[in-house]
C-alpha cells in the first residue's frame, strides 16, 4: 500500500463513510494521500504518534481549529492556512516550532481530488515553513453533518533562553508596531465569498511568521508582546493585550498602513479594516528605544517590508484602546462585540 | 471577566455565531466556560500558545479528531473520551503524556447547557489522568455545517529512555496480550443510539491506560507493540500490526475476553466482537518468556484486571491473523474493509 499504488479512484472519487471507518479504505486514503505528500521521516514511523528529539528547555503548544469558508481563496487555502495559524501562535510566544499535526474532519460526498488539491498545500506550506507535519487523524461525517473539510493543527516549538513575551508584558511608554498593512485576509476571503471583482485580486497575507520572529527576537531579546491580529482584527487583539496587561493604547490613524485596494474594499463593503481578520501579520509591542532596530529588521524581511509604528502604551485604569484620527480628534476602538466575518478562519 | 462572572445566559442559552467571532462575546464564552472548568497554571498563562518545562529527550506528539455520536452515551461523553483517545495514543508510544490542546468546533444552537456538562467531563478527565489541558481554540460553524460538537485533541509526552515500542516490532515466537474485555465501547455507543436495553447497562470502556501502560514499561521495558484497538477493533488493529511488522498473527479464540452481555448485544446486532471498538483497552506484543510478569502486572492494575494471552506471532509471508476456533478449526480474520459502525470516536 504504498504511496505509487493510489488505486484511480482517489483522482475522480469522493469521501465516503468507509474512508473513518478504520479499515482498508482509511488505511489507503492515509496511505495513498495525506503520508504520500506530508512523507517526512518522523510520519513514516506509522505510529498514532511520533516520536522525536527536543532539546531541553521551555517547550511552547498550541492548537488551533480551522473552519474557514470558502476552502480555496485568493493567496491560500485550508491546508496553506491550518499550518501557517499554528506556526503562527507559537510564534507568537517566540518559540520556534519543531512539529505539527493535523486532525482532518471530511464531510461525506466530499471530492477526493479537493482533499488532495488541500494536502499538497498543508505540506507544500509545511515544507517552506521547514516544521514537519508529523502525525495525523482522519474522521468523516455524513453528509449535512459537516462542511466540506475542518482541520485542526497543533504544534509543538521550544523557547529560547531569556525570552518572556505574554499579551500581559505591555508597560506604559512601550511602542506598539505592526509588521504590514492590515485587512487583507478578512477581505480577500470575503471577495471570494460575494464574488466581487476588483481591478487587481486582493490575496490573503497567510504566511508563517517565525522567520520573522526569530530575526526580530535576535535582535531585540526582550521584545514585550507578540501578537497576530486574526479574528476580530487590529482592534481586537490590542483590546485584549490591554485588558491581559492593564494599559491603555493610543494608536495614530495615519500610521497604520492599509493597502489602497483594501481600503477601497472595506469601503464598499461596509467593513473598519481594525477589524479585519489577519493572517500573516504581526503585532509587536517594545521599548520604544527599541522600536527603529526592530523596525529595520522587519523592513529587511519579505514579511515585514511594510512594518510601521502606528502607537504607544499608555497609563489608562479603562484599558481603553483609543484613535487619533488625522483631523486631530480622536475615538475609542472598542471590542468586536459581535461576529463581523463569519469563519473567517 | 473572571470564570465568577459567567453571565446566567451561559446556563440556557445557545451557541451563536458571535462564539466564534473572536470578539467579546468569544471571549467571555472562553473565559466562562472554558478557562473556568479547565482550570490551570499553564491554561491561565492566557496565550493562544502555552509554554511549559520539557525534560530532555524525546517527545511523543500524537492528535485525535473526535465526532463521535451520540455525544453522551453510558461510560463517558466526547469530552472524557476527547482525553482519553489523545492520551492512549501516547502511552502507546511508550510515552509519559504531559499536556494536552483541544481545538472545538461548535454548531450554532447547540446548547451552552450541554458544551459545559462536556467541558466539565473533559476536565475530570485530564484530572483523573494528571495531565492538564493547556491550550485550546473555539471554532463555530452556522447549523447545518456541523453536528452539535467536534473536538480534536493533541498531546505532547516524553519517551523513557531505553523504550522502543513501535507497530513494525512485532516478531515470530512474540506472545500478543489484551489488557481486557473487547467490544465494550462500540457496543455501548451502538445500544444508545439504537435505544436498546439490556439487562445491564453496557458501559464504553472509555479510560486513559498510560497508567498502566507505565507500568508495564517498568516491568518489561523491551515491550515490542502497543496498539489501542479503537475503530476497526481487535481484528483491524492486529492486521495493521501484522502488516507492518511483516508478520502473520494466530489468536485462539477461547482466550479472547468478551463480556456475556455485550457478546449477547452483538448476537442480537449483528456484530462481531473482533471488529467492534474500544477505548481503554490495549494489545501487547512481547518476547514469549515476559508474558507471565506482563499478565501478573496487568492484572494488577483496574484497567487490566481481565488480562490475557490471546494469541501468538507467527512467520507467514502473507501477513495474515488467523484464528484458531473452539472447535480445532480455523478462519482467516481479515481487515474491516468498510465500516462496521460510523462515527464510533
Amino acid at each position: 500500500m504504498s504511496g505509487a499504488d493510489l488505486p484511480p479512484k482517489y483522482r475522480t472519487g469522493n469521501v465516503d463513510m468507509t474512508h473513518g471507518g478504520g479499515g482498508r479504505a482509511m488505511a489507503e486514503l492515509i496511505e495513498g494521500l495525506f503520508h504520500r505528500h506530508l512523507k517526512n521521516p518522523i510520519l513514516d514511523q506509522g505510529h498514532d504518534a511520533a516520536v522525536f528529539d527536543v532539546p531541553p528547555g521551555r517547550l511552547v503548544m498550541s492548537t488551533d481549529a480551522h473552519v474557514i469558508s470558502p476552502l480555496f481563496f485568493p493567496g491560500g487555502d485550508i491546508g496553506s492556512l491550518s499550518v501557517h495559524g499554528t506556526l503562527n501562535d507559537i510564534a507568537m510566544a517566540g518559540g520556534r516550532p519543531l512539529s505539527l499535526t493535523a486532525g482532518f474532519i471530511l464531510e461525506e460526498g466530499f471530492p477526493l481530488a479537493d482533499l488532495e488539491r488541500i494536502v499538497i498545500s498543508m505540506a507544500r506550506a509545511a515544507r517552506e515553513a521547514g516544521v514537519p507535519v508529523v502525525s495525523g487523524d482522519t474522521k468523516v461525517v455524513e453528509k449535512g453533518k459537516g462542511d466540506g473539510v475542518f482541520i485542526t493543527t497543533a504544534g509543538v516549538g521550544v523557547l529560547p533562553d531569556g525570552v518572556s513575551i505574554s499579551p500581559s508584558a505591555a508597560r506604559p511608554g512601550q511602542a506598539v508596531l505592526v509588521s504590514g498593512s492590515i485587512g487583507d485576509h478578512g477581505v480577500a476571503i470575503l471577495s471570494k465569498r460575494e464574488n466581487l471583482e476588483f481591478e487587481t485580486e486582493i490575496l490573503s497575507d497567510s504566511a508563517a511568521l517565525h522567520g520573522l520572529v526569530a530575526e526580530m527576537i535576535a535582535a531585540v531579546p526582550g521584545i514585550a508582546v507578540l501578537r497576530d491580529p486574526t479574528r476580530g482584527g487590529l482592534a481586537t487583539a490590542l483590546n485584549e493585550i490591554a485588558h491581559a496587561s492593564g494599559v491603555g493604547v493610543v494608536l495614530e490613524e495615519d500610521d497604520i498602513p492599509v493597502a489602497p485596494d483594501v481600503d477601497a474594499a472595506c469601503e464598499l463593503l461596509g467593513l473598519d479594516p481594525l477589524y479585519v481578520a489577519n493572517e500573516g501579520k504581526l503585532i509587536c509591542i517594545c521599548e520604544a528605544a527599541d522600536s527603529d532596530l526592530l523596525l529595520k529588521v522587519m523592513r529587511a524581511h519579505p514579511l515585514g517590508a511594510r512594518a510601521a509604528r502606528i502607537g504607544a502604551v499608555v497609563d489608562d485604569a479603562d484599558h481603553m484602546v483609543v484613535m487619533r484620527t488625522g483631523f486631530g480628534g480622536s475615538r475609542v476602538v472598542d471590542w468586536l462585540s459581535g461576529e463581523q466575518l463569519p469563519r473567517i478562519c
